[in-house]
């Protein structure tokens, strides 16, 4: 099948299946990303409570993880989830929120990802590159890497990802890259506004859970999937508008109502082989 | 005066005293909810430390408790501010968010329900079966029970909880029953978008601490005014739009400005004695 | 240079330099501060854990306090985080929202500045007299005092303010004061539906940070920059729509996209020598 019309395909198996995907995340995305899981079909839960992580985990159909408002009780939450996750085979997607802004967020990130045995890393370049290299830098939570011009070198360090953890690496950015190591995937779709609105990448993370949850074999086509739904819809919502209070509204109607020829029209990806 | 006209003496109560609703809920819906309450005329208060929660709803004209995104530490402010909003003989509102999804939700629920006079329990009717009955399971925070079709049932159970608690039970639903176990108030106000939309139900329940707030001794039929108003919100936006994002936003402008000749057009409510 | 002049020169250097801006607030408001500063070209961050405030704040360009939803660990972070934004001489802004309702909120907003070098606080007024005087009682954290009726009480308190702790005193209400004890600046911008949309208030507080982060030497004119800024951005976005829903979304894209000679049209400054 041709990856526009997986994109399809997977998108409306979310929609039958309605998978519930438990999210562990922060504060200020909560509400948007329930909003952005509702709008394509999926049924969304927060809730991080050491007492109830476990139970949580294991009815749900994708565990998601940010690390945006962090602390050290909600780092454990996260951990709990995941092993349960682990055992019971459910997709778990990392989103390393400001990785590489300080310590505690780098080293929170990295003891997730040496505990749990993460599906899908996705976060910025700055973000990814501050778990597995010394090349760059990060700045608060945004990212100052352009993918495009760091092209080889994500696509080297998702070869060392997948090695040591055995995760997809997806990276957001001008040119989104997925990649399993073996695979690549660049995404092409998309719109500049989405960098001011907040939420918005985290949604992204948000809703790869979502097409995780339904995929067949084949994650690495999957998340890419949602990558091109995703940007397809911020192409199809600039269209209206592209000051960031109206986009952000108008963005969660596409997501719920984008017409599928459309979607398939838009879809704009490439697939390397390394 | 008949249950529209009642309404509408209710909701310019709200906007005429604008009482101070006191909120401990969940963060995915603290935003929304308290610009619902903006917009009905209320003046929302969010609080939660132990610290400060006695003396914030000492000062309140409602309580309102919401166990979306719970800890250990949040049950027992909960339990604190009702323990003085009863003292006070303040209101208090129950939404069990997710009871039934995990023991540590259902028991946390029961707990408040055993150590607080709580005055309305609102949800959907799986959250609701699930403190007071085995007959039915919770799937994350969704209700997967129709509410029309065991409408006798959600009597029944009401009967117990008033008995059991002396609280109103208001279930949501395509038919929303709100019952004190002797009298029952069916409404069927609403539109089915608002299931795609979160913090809408929990809105309800903050809304419901208004209501309850200008109550005088009719809190059934007090409770009723709120669905009623909230649901013919819902179709007056739906006229509008029934895109997510967009409806969610008209949706506030219309709770702000509905015109009350319009509202009274819609009500549509039948009282049942049992 | 005119006033109005330099709120669009001071808005320019934020929109050039991005400056990241550090929030430790309360969950009813982080999305929508963050996307308040992310419409005016500043570059949000939220982070709010003792492991990381120091770090957090170290690399960044201000730092703003917000009690909203305050707990006994979250004053201690902010105070840590203060600490460090003072040996680094960041600029920290405090709202200390709510104070005077309850003991915890007046207390910790005491001792916040008590031991943090605050430049500004900005509140409404009754939440400023609380912390300073006996003249007036908060109900929740809604203003309940005329700032304009009251002007010469605020500009007293002002005084008193800088002597005893050095900040700039900015309150809000129909007219804006803002007040360093020699001078004061008051501003007639804004519009009466900013105070049915929640988080605004404390959105100003944010957008003070970022416009204090770009100051030259003059704080009081760069905060009453920010309240020009801001005010006249919801005059315009009241052109469009004063119903809350639709105006806090076309508010956004206000922020973002207001054109420069209609901000100097609209700007509407007193100084006044003390």
């Amino acid at each position: 099948m041709e990856i526009d019309s997986h994109t399809m395909e997977l998108l409306s198996q979310i929609r039958k299946k309605s998978p519930l995907i438990h999210n562990i995340t922060n504060q200020v995305v909560m509400n948007v990303n329930a909003n952005i899981l509702l709008a394509i079909g999926a049924s969304p839960v927060m809730a991080h409570s050491l007492q109830e992580v476990e139970e949580m985990s294991a009815i749900s159909s994708a565990l998601v993880l940010n690390i945006g408002t962090l602390d050290e009780k909600l780092i454990q939450s996260m951990i709990l989830a995941g092993k349960t996750a682990n055992e019971k085979n459910i997709p778990v997607i990392l989103d390393p929120v400001g990785a590489g802004a300080t310590q505690f967020r780098t080293n929170s990130a990295k003891k997730i990802l040496s505990q749990v045995d993460v599906s899908v890393v996705r976060g910025n370049a700055s973000e990814i590159f501050s778990l597995y290299s010394d090349l760059f830098k990060t700045k608060g939570v945004d990212s100052s890497i352009d993918s495009e011009t760091f092209a080889d070198e994500i696509i080297e360090l998702a070869k060392k990802i997948k090695d040591e953890t055995g995760a997809v690496t997806a990276v957001s950015g001008k040119e989104d890259i997925i990649s399993n190591g073996k695979s690549t995937i660049k995404v092409k779709n998309g719109h500049e506004i989405l960098t001011k609105i907040t939420g918005i990448g985290c949604g992204l993370s948000a809703v790869c859970g979502a097409f995780a949850s339904v995929s067949d074999n084949n994650l690495l086509e999957s998340i890419a999937s949602a990558f091109i739904y995703y940007g397809a819809c911020a192409e199809i919502t600039s269209e209206e508008t592209i000051l960031p209070g109206s986009f952000a509204v108008k963005f969660l109607d596409t997501l719920y109502s984008a017409p599928p020829e459309k979607i398939k029209e838009l879809a704009n990806a490439e697939v390397i082989k390394n």
